[in-house]
């Protein structure tokens, strides 16, 4: 693949200048280092672009893109570019111009009746979150861990968020997409001029692409339409504490059950001791020694913490009565199926959630915020990076085992603590993502880092587990296991990338889908 | 467009009889009769097929694909063809090859842990439900109106199903696709080879296409997963009948809060008393004049048959005792908000499911039946037919009255009755099914409902209602609505159409999109 491109022509750089003015054209050296991948080693020059352009309308956009033809630019584009721990807002192709939302920020609707917004790709989760509360509409944001991503963004990313809205990412209704070819399309009832259904009916007449612009390049995403929930009479955030590394697999089997028949009906984060305990710790203040930190030291973190060794984040969002009646059975089921552990919770109404403190419970109750980050700073004195493996199971006990013990395996080998949390994104599967942390001052730490990273793609795959995303850098290898057919899928997403977008101009590499003139 | 082809070679049907042998290939004209529209007048001739190809593999689908390719045959695709009201078995193009997927009716397996079925295309809803009866599973299908649809075909046009994963169609979870060049393509994570989530995850690694293959012709699906509930400890159908025309508004108003708020999960039916009226009775017994039936003697209907003016049906499906709280809501909201409303419901095991005996309980039971299929028989001896007109709206009172007087002005203007059934298919959106019911042995009344179909297209459109599928006869009008951005997604869809199948040899014009060799 050609993962660096010739330098762009200057007469682009004049062009994109006389569109934008030179105030939303970064090609200084300090300007760009901004927009490297923020965990990369700072010495390494991988993924770095020649230049950031930020647009401001949707028209902009389109005549950057024609530009872009003219001159064969590729381009790569971010709504925050604060997908870190896959990238960031660095590009795959190093000398790519970046294509920088975070100036298109505006809420353009909220709708409290039909309960939805309609963001563009630079609004926030404290955005949209500041926006609901200003418009007195009492609706709940389903939101990540941290505020300050891109809602449009982390959603083109299949990033997980945890109210209800959150399981198997339910809540985008409706696009606008400029496409490679500079013309605007809406998806779904969107087509029509004038549909008074476009963000509330998920489809169209004909085929729905909107998740074709996922996880791809083949458009930039301008506006999408956001379901937002009606807030609960009663939020009621809850804790499973187990204190045996293997009580995990029970407590998958009786979490599917709840799940299944609709008791939770939101996503839970199953966190090891290692993860909460980033969060609320410093590893310092447990182990100093060389190596990954021994089984007795996490079963005493645990205790002292009080974090048992998996503690799970989990909500529930109803009247209060039913919520009383959930609360009950879900206590019981875990409770009664393994021994020690502990389920408890707390009742909030809806006027009582901006006051809430622990951040797991402002996070499922959609107030962002920015507490989860700290966990990076887990190495070192607070200059942390992660990259972020993150392979899909069946949400079954042996499964869980299974992957656990493969990346613990891996992970210490390579001298690093195994930091887990395990994301059922539905009733019937969970994402596991691997916090490979590392310290960004130490070079061999961080190709430790990388290198059992890379390992993990392909180890994973042979038990038949594959990434729901990529880190920049394993983007390909990711994508290679995905070789059904000979590569059916592959060679599909590549025709439509080479019919849709000719020229290759749009975020090459992206995926593992490129151009025609950049596949090898 | 190109709507009738030229004469298929005889060396392409050799090939055919080669390939499947005779008892597979139907090319005579009375074997050919029942895969024509069912409802459409006896002596027109439009949309018939040149021969019926019925193979029973994914390997002789391959290989249809290419004698296809190499003559240039026109295909069109089908599970059961039961999507009659749009077109049943019958081709969009005059002289296609119909490729009957009926022969390909296993169900491959069933997961009674991960609740879930993988099935072929020509699967209906009533094998499936005797497959999962058979397996012993307590596991719960969301089907469709009448039994004998195909779960895929069903699935791949859009249709509705009723219990909690009809809610946006939310049950299709990976699929396998031959696609126009021949090649078998699987997605999401069954792209990779021996992955465990295929049918758990819904998305995979890059891009999602299943929902491109919906509505489209971008290729022939063989196998689909199909999520399963399990079986609530309670499942209550309810009823809600009120007995004014216009207490439609507030009922909608009423249905959103209770959807938004998730105690109502699943997709209700509301039935003006024609639509009801026609299940349970004759329209002779009722009205034998001229034009359609007078309010007053919609009154009476009304009154006789018990069933009001608009009849909802609806269920539970949770705990018992939630299923308690939550009727007592459900109750109160309605008969407060309405004068005379009455809400009323039966609370059932999961072992009194099978033995439930009212048409509509059992469907949204999950106990497949063709008692629905009455209806069109509302005029004449028992040979109706009927055309579905079906626009999407915001699911609002105000947005219900005024469709609702568009089409009852329209379709009673025609001399037809009024017959709607609305499909809240989510909290925010209802799809508006027009049953324009007709008597397919008068063709001045055929032609009638054909001619105000038409019309009502573009009519709707003009309010801002878009259909969400549509008839055979009106694929290309319904389309022609969606014209954003000078047909972006017009021009969108038949780019990618191009790419994928540059012979057009896969289902032309239908939903409206034309290989480049039939455009105009």
């Amino acid at each position: 693949m050609a993962t660096v491109i010739s330098p762009v022509s200057p007469q682009a750089f004049a062009e994109f200048q006389g569109l934008l003015g030179d105030g939303r054209v970064i090609t200084d050296a300090e300007g760009l280092r901004a927009f490297r991948d923020p965990f990369q080693f700072h010495t390494w020059e991988d993924n770095t672009a020649s230049a950031v352009l930020s647009p401001t309308t949707v028209e902009e956009i389109q005549e950057i893109v024609r530009i872009a033809n003219r001159f064969g630019v590729p381009l790569w584009t971010h709504g925050q570019g604060r997908n870190n721990g896959y990238g960031g807002p660095a590009p795959r192709v190093t000398g790519s111009v970046i294509v920088s939302l975070r100036q298109m920020n505006r809420v353009l609707e909220i709708n409290g009746d039909l309960a939805y917004a309609v963001v563009e790709p630079g609004v926030r989760w404290f955005d949209l979150y500041e926006a609901v509360q200003a418009s007195g509409h009492k609706l709940m944001l389903s939101i990540a861990d941290l505020g300050w991503g891109s809602v449009v963004g982390n959603t083109l990313d299949h990033g997980v968020t945890y109210a209800p809205y959150g399981v198997d990412m339910g809540m985008q209704c409706g696009m606008e997409v400029v496409l490679a070819d500079g013309s605007v399309m809406r998806t779904g009832m969107g087509a029509m001029p004038g549909n008074r259904s476009w963000h509330l009916y998920k489809r169209g007449l004909g085929p729905t692409p909107d998740q074709l612009f996922m996880q791809s390049n083949f458009g930039i995403v301008t506006k999408m339409g956001v379901w937002l929930m009606p807030m609960p009479e009663t939020y009621m955030p809850l804790w499973l504490r187990v204190w045996d590394d293997d009580d995990l697999a029970p407590m998958f089997e009786v979490l599917r059950a709840l799940m299944l028949d609709g008791t939770i009906r939101m996503v839970p984060q199953v966190m090891n001791t290692v993860l909460y305990g980033a969060v609320v710790a410093k590893r310092a203040d447990f182990w100093t020694a060389e190596g990954p930190i021994p089984v007795d030291v996490l079963d005493r973190m645990a205790r002292q913490l009080d974090i048992g060794r998996w503690l799970m984040r989990f909500a529930l969002y109803e009247d209060e009565a039913v919520a009383d009646l959930k609360f009950a059975k879900i206590k019981r089921a875990f409770e009664s199926a393994i021994p020690r552990a502990e389920v408890w919770g707390t009742k909030y109404s809806a006027d009582e959630i901006p006051g809430i403190e622990n951040p797991a419970e402002k996070i499922q109750g959609g107030v962002p915020n920015l507490d989860w980050n700290n966990m990076t700073a887990w190495y070192g004195g607070g200059e942390g990076g992660h990259i972020g493996f993150s392979p899909v199971a069946p949400l079954t006990g042996p499964d869980a085992l299974a992957l656990r013990d493969l990346l613990r395996g891996m992970v210490q080998g390579a001298g690093l603590d195994y930091i887990a949390g395990l994301l059922p994104i539905n009733a019937r599967s969970f994402i596991h993502i691997t916090m490979v942390i590392f310290d960004t001052k130490d070079e061999a730490q961080t190709r430790a880092a990388y290198d059992v990273s890379r390992r993990l793609v392909v180890e994973a795959a042979k038990l038949g587990y594959g990434e729901y995303r990529a880190h920049l850098d394993f983007m390909d290898l990711a994508a290679e296991q995905y070789s059904f057919g000979d590569h059916a899928y592959r060679r599909f997403c590549e025709t439509i990338k080479d019919a849709l977008d000719p020229n290759g101009i749009l975020s090459p590499g992206k995926q593992g889908i490129w151009p025609r003139s950049m596949r090898s």
